[in-house]
């Protein structure tokens, strides 16, 4: 069955969603995107995405005017047409169609606002309950990963290149360091069990789930250091998992061949999954 | 009026040039480019940004057969319908239209395949009499710059802050050293008389250019030293330039506010642009 997406205002069929190729999403990678989780036909964290949003849209300086009131519209409206119990909401606005250019376009422009959905099993066949094994890539990034912008190719690359290996993922590395997965926030769980994940800073996508799973264990008394780990710490540690709006919380049971604690998903993952799956729904819109 | 432009085999207005919301290079920047000068109404260098662009799609493992002749006999027929005496011919190849995923698409999905002219005086309007005054600022590029895709964005943005600053251009630097332009390659030439220019790595385009000046620069008897150089050892050589497809040799006559040399286009940038305007040309298709 086709699709109904959004684009420019319009619910159109998804065969019907086309964009000038003088869009500058096209030519320059001049766009950004979210991803937000629909479940039970609700979306997860929509304040969140917004102000990540908006942030971004600033930090690129690309004019245009967020409408959160109308975006949680037409993006409920997506979900309903859709008929999206489990899945995600993608969004995209790019600075819109010119004639080539380094330089931005002038304000007559307009932006290209593209949305569309996905159901869960899609775009995250990943089992809970077994975890993933994730490989180790250098990260060759830009410096501005705080930004999300559509520069995915490098992640795409290294998503191919886990996948090739027989990984179902990448963590990616600087410097010795873990930065993150190829789309996607890392933790670790230190044998004392502390949470670990990277501070934010350019190096790292500031994540909505993320934050909202370091919010919900500090809530519940849990330890959490905001602090670079490497991948020798994060093979020795008592468990590892990754946060995002299509995987929540998923475990890692292995990195590079190397098992996590016991090589199966560990508890204080599988209880930060179940509390983010029920707090998150209780705030849902 | 309208150009004609070339999409996935047919000649089509520009207004028509419509490709699906879905693409990967709107999605992913998961597409790769070249630029080829048109003179007097023939293509510069074409075997060598066929060459590349071969390079480019193989990095990627972009599954698009290439076939040079077919691609020059479109790249003419654009050239001739939109009577381009000097400008540029932009092609853009992506991995083409598919549902979201990380991971490429299977062999079924067809590239998507772009092409469109403009005038000399629309992507260049520099004058090689006064040359260009850059800036110099931070390389937050990716690691894979020899690979030459549409991630695009941050030169852009670099463009921007230059432009905004009252320069021409920027000059990337990393580690204290020039790597390039926004979107050409960087020269100076000593006060001894040497050319230098960064050499050949993952951190630099490898410029058709580039390439083309330093082979007519040998064949002239001139000094080459391909190594990198300083922002600091650039403002006290005796010249500095830039190449590109759309700038030939363009001389830097001011990096930050630091005139070089005599504060004028120098001889070697003059002498060396007059070769390759006269040599391209007469190697041109």
């Amino acid at each position: 069955m086709s699709r109904t997406v959004f684009l420019n205002g319009e619910f159109v069929k998804e065969e019907d969603a086309r964009i000038s190729a003088f869009d500058r999403g096209f030519l320059f990678a001049d766009a950004v995107y979210e991803v937000t989780s629909v479940r039970a036909g609700k979306l997860l964290d929509f304040d969140g995405h917004m102000d990540r949003l908006e942030r971004s849209l600033g930090e690129l300086e690309l004019n245009y005017k967020l409408d959160c009131m109308e975006m949680l519209e037409w993006q409920r409206e997506l979900v309903r047409i859709n008929e999206i119990k489990e899945g995600i909401v993608y969004l995209q606005i790019s600075r819109g169609a010119a004639d080539r250019s380094f330089k931005y376009p002038g304000p007559d422009v307009q932006p290209t606002v593209f949305m569309f959905t996905q159901t869960h099993a899609h775009v995250n066949p990943a089992d809970p309950e077994v975890g993933i094994r994730v490989t180790t890539i250098d990260d060759l990034r830009w410096g501005r990963r705080d930004i999300k912008t559509v520069q995915l190719l490098y992640p795409s690359m290294a998503k191919m290149a886990a996948s090739k290996s027989g990984f179902d993922d990448a963590f990616l590395v600087e410097d010795g360091q873990v930065t993150e997965g190829t789309a996607c926030n890392a933790f670790i769980v230190t044998q004392s069990g502390s949470i670990v994940t990277r501070q934010l800073s350019r190096d790292i996508l500031h994540g909505i789930t993320r934050a909202a799973v370091l919010r919900y264990a500090r809530e519940a008394q849990m330890q959490i250091e905001e602090r670079s780990f490497s991948v020798k710490e994060a093979q020795e540690s008592a468990e590892a998992f990754i946060t995002s709006a299509s995987n929540y919380v998923m475990p890692v049971v292995d990195i590079d061949g190397v098992k996590i604690g016991t090589g199966r998903p560990g508890t204080v993952a599988r209880r930060l999954r179940e509390i983010y799956l029920e707090e998150s729904l209780k705030a849902a819109k």
